[in-house]
Parts: structure tokens; sequence; C-alpha cells
């Protein structure tokens, strides 16, 4: 398949989009992001790379990150997790309360932000403090995508924190259950941090490889997962991967996906591809509308859903 | 490789769990059935069957027909149909009023019972009347299964229509939101009746056929719905065929699949087979319990997840 | 006190609120009443009445033959009563199915919808069917208000049976959880029929003596219910009858009062009166907007708040 | 009437409760208070005092601060503080974050953990920082109990703070909706410290008294706040003073009347006096068992209810 040309064919059909949806603006450092942007790339096994448009260009990888975070923490806990964090779509908002309430402080699952924070504290809690442990998750996210060069964006990381009390509550509520073990302030910072990373759409293809390829890197063969934790990852992601939109990101798309409010998804064809999206404008449920747009165009095209 | 050896572990291996979970009975026609018993099919698409166990015992299909609906309704009123039943995991029971209320009246997907109830309602607008309506979900029944000897308990159907109290909360609850257009009463006398028929393993995994193979059975070459609806299908039963059980499944096993409280759960791997596989007592979530753990042994010993 | 006087300045005071508010229109029978219409009474214990407006024009009771249905009730179970309907302010709209949900069928209290249903289902138990039911509420009515001419609306009855899907889920809802015991449809039409009654600001004044004066009616010495129970629908009304704006009614009114979407309000000064105001137009939360105020006013003028 | 002989009474007729209830056992010291502990204590306008059992043993007033704390507020803010919190009864638990998430941030009513805090929030806002605001409130509880020796349980204060993360969940989702002006964790120190005030019932009862003359503290005729202001203040404690059991308090007591975690209860008697009691064992609902059901019998003798 040419896959160049697919991808050219994608940016081609997604330019009437510009100029719909709305860039995420709950903190002032994400809001700046000129909204008519949009790069695609594509990392094969081999390495080999296919890219278009703003391939290159830094994005904040946002709830992106959970996707790395749950894998460690899966590596070091193993189904220990799943007393701490369920694997069911939540049916409800990315930051509900609610649901939290209801069911005694155990998240529904680790890519809503009570289930990333409580990812996160079993980092820390793993790695003895906040400071190692963020330095772990950059560790091991350099690895995956072959790239030493990532960095935090610290104007992201400090204006989230400014804006941080619904997660706060979240964090506090949890607690109140005995479900968060380290202090709260410094568990949501270490939180934003890693959500605060900042990647583009080549190095984030390349390093979904070890979940296209069960557990483990094509390209370095270093092993990070077993197989069978590669594959639940990537069931967590096709069912709780697109907040409360996953079901109709699985309907329309049909792979396994992972997105963040700065605009970009991940996904993985399994046995063959890692890919990742990027264009800032989000749709009413929070995930990249173009980049939803164009991974549609993208498994119908190439006849890549696993359905 | 040799499906027949592997259902033949599979049967031995699942022994140990008899006796636990527990046989639905909300009505008594469900709760007196034998909970020791197991089955498990698989059809190929040449037509190639292998069977353990009670393969040829007739259950009640209960939410499997379900499956059956959503395709008729999605073959005559295309993607109209999603003004009126969505595709998200419902994070809630199966038969919960209260997300129902909060979101006007529209059923979250079309597997929990407002969903299921909401299409059969198209149905009945679509064939005029109800006996109509469920003659014609019958014939489709025994063509894609290619058995014309299915029919109805009738014991099991008015059965469920003297419990049927809260089902016609969720039918009035819509009808107030004007989601319902025919007669509560008679509308959920079709659903039950649909939900009564029954059937065995056999036939179950060659029925499922269709959906493996883009909506035309692969045996007849008969097409029912287009290569897009199918996957879309699979799609749904992937983030809402168990319940709020869904994401559990899709972790475990891998694979789409739907679940119905008489013990049945059918399965799809997509260009390959379709599986059915049934034993009465269920876990707390209101699965199978063998059912569920005889697809995860599948599934591993095949490899066959699409994940 | 010239009450007479206090009535007209209050006639005065509220003129520049007409045109506010909004008349109920879920029904076309209620929704056809003028809006700019006005009408008090107050009863004292020898039945001297003084009057203002409308006093003699009959409007439909609506919701304020919940207290008389609780009244009969009260009467023929006593404290049992209260293993079906609570008596605590529901904290939510007055048709919600969310809360009866979590409460396993048990309404918060006899003036919400559901609780005012099971209301008339004991009295339907009580005198062993709907017919007789009816009879004797509208018995009960007519000695109380001391008026023999009280009949009902009947297009008012047909236009909220045609209307009744929500009730009839909230019904069906609780008769799920066994707390019904007739059939859902006529135990409806009954709750209907004894909101659909008519009556003016005079009579409904007049009734609501036997509350003002411990249970008998200090006019024809009837005793109808104990102290007790007076002083307990008291309470009840002042935290629950005014749906989710009770607390607001206590606040600004500070008497025990009953408010029907027909726009008439009853209140009771213990050991002084009964009052009845009705003005069609109603406020957001469903009670009369002029009424509220109206009684606002007179508990300011008099000072006979109960705070 | 003879209210010292109605005392002795009420103390004899609950001898039999002791040993059911529970003391509240969520921190240490409030944990380690004996549950078989009693007094009763009665002020009239003269400042005459009635007093049975334990009348002088201090108690952490916990709650039943929150009456003063909203007296203070609204005496500053007058009628703009209900733009920042409501009056009307929840129907949830006092610390629910659901209906604060549904209702963005403003809670029910001020007598709610949320909706405390956001009172002592204002005070803090209003006497520009919490340590004088902390002190303001001390003088005013001096003020009214006529008791200079009034001081705080600091064991308690640190306590509450050790175990604060549900009031930290519910403040920082306040402060997400902009609801709360000040830092979070000062704040709820700032609000347990006055939880943690330590009064018997002598004090307490006779610091009820502006409550029961229309603002006016009738021993030394200082005015604290106007007669409407007293009314609405008795109102909200009679409709939302014992959480959600409210509606129950008001149909069993019929009185306005506030609780405490400690085991406190105080009541109003317009203009007739002030009631405190106190037992240490709480029922269900978190309301003093002994304390409602004595508060039940003084109303039930001496005929002083206000329906």
């Amino acid at each position: 398949m040419d896959y160049q040309q697919i991808l050219e064919e994608i940016e081609i059909e997604i330019q009437p989009l510009f100029g719909q949806g709305k860039v995420a603006d709950y903190i002032p450092a994400l809001g700046d992001v000129d909204a008519d942007q949009f790069g695609m790339s594509i990392t094969l096994f081999d390495g080999t790379q296919f890219n278009v448009g703003d391939a290159d260009k830094l994005f904040s990888i946002q709830s992106i990150s959970k996707v790395f975070t749950f894998t460690l923490a899966l590596k070091y806990l193993g189904s220990e997790l799943y007393k701490r964090v369920g694997r069911e779509p939540s049916g409800n908002p990315f930051n509900s309360l609610i649901q939290l309430e209801y069911e005694n402080g155990i998240p529904r699952n680790p890519f809503i932000n009570a289930g990333a924070i409580v990812i996160t504290d079993t980092l820390i809690t793993h790695y003895k403090n906040d400071t190692k442990a963020f330095d772990e998750i950059l560790l091991f996210i350099k690895s995956i995508a072959g790239d030493k060069s990532i960095n935090i964006d610290s104007v992201v990381a400090s204006s989230e924190m400014e804006h941080a009390y619904r997660n706060l509550a979240l964090t506090n509520l949890m607690k109140s259950f005995g479900n968060i073990k380290n202090d709260a302030i410094s568990l949501v910072q270490t939180y934003f941090n890693h959500c605060a990373l900042q990647m583009n759409t080549q190095t984030l293809s390349r390093a979904m490889l070890y979940l296209a390829n069960h557990g483990i890197d094509p390209i370095s063969n270093k092993a990070y997962i077993t197989k069978s934790q590669a594959k639940r990852i990537n069931a967590v992601m096709l069912t709780c991967g697109h907040y409360d939109a996953s079901g109709d990101f699985a309907f329309k798309v049909g792979v396994s996906g992972k997105s963040g409010v700065g605009g970009g998804i991940v996904a993985v064809i399994p046995q063959k591809m890692g890919i990742c999206v990027w264009s800032p404008a989000l749709n009413e449920q929070g995930n990249s509308l173009i980049g939803t747009k164009a991974l549609e165009l993208f498994t119908t095209k190439t006849g890549l859903s696993i359905f």
C-alpha cells in the first residue's frame, strides 16, 4: 500500500475542516496554539516513516502520556494495579467526581483524570519520590520514542498547576477513600509534568510500536512488557481511550487509540505500525476534530480496522 | 489449528468452575434451568463446525437477539438510527433509568435494555405492526442461522411480561421524551418475544458469520448489510456488548461479543469464524461465568484476539 | 388586624408582577387558562372569610389535592404509611426518577409525584377499588371544604392521561420494587382525577382549617385526624410542600403551604386561619409566582410567620 | 409550665436509649468521648436557666458553629450571600460532592459542609485573613453566649485537619467553579477551628436567644441581626439543620434546630427560649440519637412545636 500517497490524500481531504472545533483554552499556554495545523505520521516495524504536514512540530502530548504511565505501572505492579483502578468505560466526562464518589474512590480506568492520577501515585511510590518518578517516566518515553531530546514545556506545566482545583478535588476525594498514598499537591504536579511533555507526530508514532508488537520495540528489540500486557493496554485504549467518545471512535475509526487535549491522537495497528496525528482544534468531546477524521479516512482507505 | 482439540481442552479446563455463578432467576422460567451445562461451537466460513458439550441444547438467546434487531434496524434506517440511540458504553447497569433521564430519553447504545427497546420500536414502525415486526425478525434470524426450526419459548415470553415493570418504566420514560412511537405494552411484549427465541450454540455460531464476513453470509452468499455496517456492529459489540463489564471482556477476551442472561455469548473473529458458548450460571455482571472464561481460554490458546 | 385591608393592599402590590411567569402548558387544558388572574382568601376559625380578586373563580387544584390524600392515607394506615413513603425533602425535581432508583422505589415524601401516587395506591387498596377510592377522596374534600358542589374537570383529567408517560414510568419503576400494589394505568388515572378537581380560593382556604386546628374542623367540629397527625402534615408541607423550592418558601414566607401547577397555594396559620391564593403564572420552580409573592407580603404585613 | 420537672422526666425517659447509636469516630479525638452522657438546658429571655444531667460538661460544638458563621456572613454580606450558597434542603449526605458538581459549585445551603466552607470563606475575605476571621467568630460566640471562657479544642482541630481529604475535595471542587476565594488549606483549617470550639448545653442554650428574639439578645439587649434575618436563619435551620434527616426532625420535633457530630443539638422556640441538648451517640443520619428523642419528648410534653 502506498502510505505516503494515502497520507497526502488525507491532508487534502481534511482541509475543509480547518476552522471547525476549538483549541483547548482552559490554560493560556494551550489556548495560544494556532488551530490551523495538521501533522500525521506512520512508523512501520522496520523504522520506515511516512509523514505529512507539521509532522516535526512539537506539541503538548497531554493525556497521551497516560498510555506510557499505564505501561510502567502495569510493568511494575502487574495485576495488583487493578485493585486501585478499573478498566471499564466511564460513561461520564473525563473529570467527573460523581462516579468516583459512588464507586468509593476507585477510578473506572487509567485514562480518565482520576485513574491517571492513581497511576502516577503508584509510580511515585514505586520510585520512592516524585522527582525520580518523573525522571523515570521521561526516560521510558525517550526510550520507546528513540529520541533523547524530549522535554517538558514548563510554561504549560506551571499554568496547569495554577488551574488545578478540579484535579486536586479528584485527588483529595480518592485520598479520603485511601486510594492515594502520596501528597496531593506534589502528585498532581507530577501528573501535570508528564502531561506537559512535548513531542511531534514522528516520535509519537514510533513510540507506539511496542504496543503494535506485543510489548517489544521492533526496532531496538527491547522487551518492555509482556504480550498479554500489550494486548490489554490496546483493549483499554479501544474502550476508554477517547473519554466519553470512545464508543464513537471505535465505531468510526475501529482501532485502539488515545487522544490528548493538545490535539494529538496516537493509534496502534497490531503487527503493522504505530500512527500519530495532530491538529489542535477539538470536537465537543475534547478529541482532535481533524485528527479523528484523518484516522477515520486512514482506516477506510487502508481497510486496517480491527473489526 | 486443531479447533476441535482446543474446544476439548477448554471443556476440561472449565470443569472446576461448575458451581460458581448463579442462573438468572428474575423469572421462574429462566431460574429452572440446570446450571451445570456447557456447550461451545465454532463455525468457519465454509460451514465446517466444531462442537463440544451441550452444543445442540436449546437455550433462551435473550440479549443476543439485540445483535439481530440492531442489524435489521441499521439495514432499514441507516445512520438515521443514531438520532434515537447512541453507541457509547453506558458505565451503568443495563436497566438503569438514571442516565436515560439525564440524557433526555436517548439510550446510550442498542444493547442496554432501553436501547434495544428503541430498536424494536423502530422495527414495529418500519414493518407497520408488532406481529409483522416479530415475524420479520424471526425470518431474518432463521436466514442467518440457516435453521428454519427456530422458535419462541412462549413460557419465557409470558413470564417476562409478568415482571416487565422496569422495562415498562424505561419505555414510558423514553415515551415522555418522544423517543418511543408505538404502544408501550405491545412494544415491550415484542421485545420480550424476540428475547425468548430458543437456539443452540451450533446455530448461533453459524448466525455470526455475516458479521465476520463484512455483512455477507459466506455460506449462502446472501448480502445482509454493508461492510461498513458490519464493522460498526462489531465495534459496538466490543465496547457495549457485555453491559458494564464490556471493558473487562475486551480486556480479557479481546474480541467482539454479545452476551445474554440465558447464559449464551456469541463472538466474532473477523475473516475467520463465528463462535458461540453457553453455560447458564452468570457472574456478578450478568454475563455467563464459564462462557466468559471459555472465550478467554480460546483467544489465549489461538492468539485470535483483535489486539 | 384588618385582614380585608391587608388583602386589598396585597392585590395592589402584586399588580406589577402580572406578565411575569408562565402558565403550566404541559397539557392544553391547563395552558389555555388566562394568566392575569389573582384571587386570595382567608378563613378564620369562626367561618369569617376575607376575599380579594377572583376568589370565587374555579381552578384546577392539582397537587394541592395531595394534602388531602396524604391526610386520608395517614388516617387509615397510621405510621405504617412511612414504610412506603418518606418525609424528607427530595433535593430534586418533582418528577425525577433518579432518587427513586437509588432509594429502591421508596419516594422521599408524599408531595413529589411518586409519593402522591403511592399514597393514592394505598387508598385504592384501602377502599378496594379505584372508583370507590376516588369517590371517598371527593367526599372527604367536600366535607372539609363545606362545599358539596366540588367536581372534577374531566377535560383536564383526560388530557393529563394522554401525557402520562413520565408518571407511568415512575409508577412502573416503583412497581418493579414492589411498592405499588394496583394496576399502573388505573392508578395513574385515579391520581389525575383527584388532581383535576376544581375549587376556588374561598373553599380551599376553608378546607385548610382542620390542619390549623389540630385535626378538628373548628366550624363543624368534626375530628378528622389526631393533633399529632395534623402537626406532622404541617411539618411535611413546610419541608416538602413546594418541590425543590420548599426551602425558599419557608425562607421567604415562613409558613406551611402546598402549591399546585394550576397556580393555587394553600397555607396554614396554626390556631388562626386557613389561607388560599391563586394566580396561574408559575415561577421557574413550578409554583405560582404571584401567589408566592402574595403570601410573602401577607406574612410580612401580619408578622404571622411561624419562625 | 414547670420546665425543670419536664427536663427531669425527659432524663428518666431517655435512659433506656443509652447504648444505642454510635459516637462519631472519624477522628480519634471525637471517638474517645464516653457515649453514655446526657445534658439538657433551657434558657428563657430573662436569663432563667433550667438544666439537667451533664449540662456543664464541655463538648465539641462542631456543626452547631455553622449557625453562628451563617449569622455573621448574613450580617455583613446581606442577601448577596445567596449568590454563593442556597437555602434548599440537599436531599443528599452532608458531604456529598455529587450535587455540588451538578449545581456548578454552589452549595445547597449553609449547613452542609460545602456551604459552611463557603460561609467561612466569605468571612476570611471580610476580615482580610484567616486568623482575624477566626478571632471574630470566637468573639461573636462569646458575646451571644455571655461566656468569655469559650475556647478551641486544639487536639480536635488538628485531628480533623489530618483527615481533611473530603473537605479539601469539596473546597477544591468549589474553587474550580470560582466559588472559593481564599487558600483551600488555610480555609479548611479555619473551618475546623470554629467547629472545634468547646461549649456546654448551658452556654449554647443561652447563645440561641438572639434567634428566638428577632435578632436581639433579650438579656444584653444587643441587636445582632434584623428580625427578618433571624426568622430566615430559623427557617433554614428547620429545612436544612439536620442534614438529610431535616424533614424527619421537623416531623418529629417540630422546631428549628441544628445538630453537630459532637452530639449537641440547639433549638429555638420563637419568643420563648433557647434550648440545647447533648448526648454523644449518633443515629444513622449523624444526629444525636438521645438528643433528638429528648427534643421530641420536650415538644410533645410542652406543646411548643411551631406547627
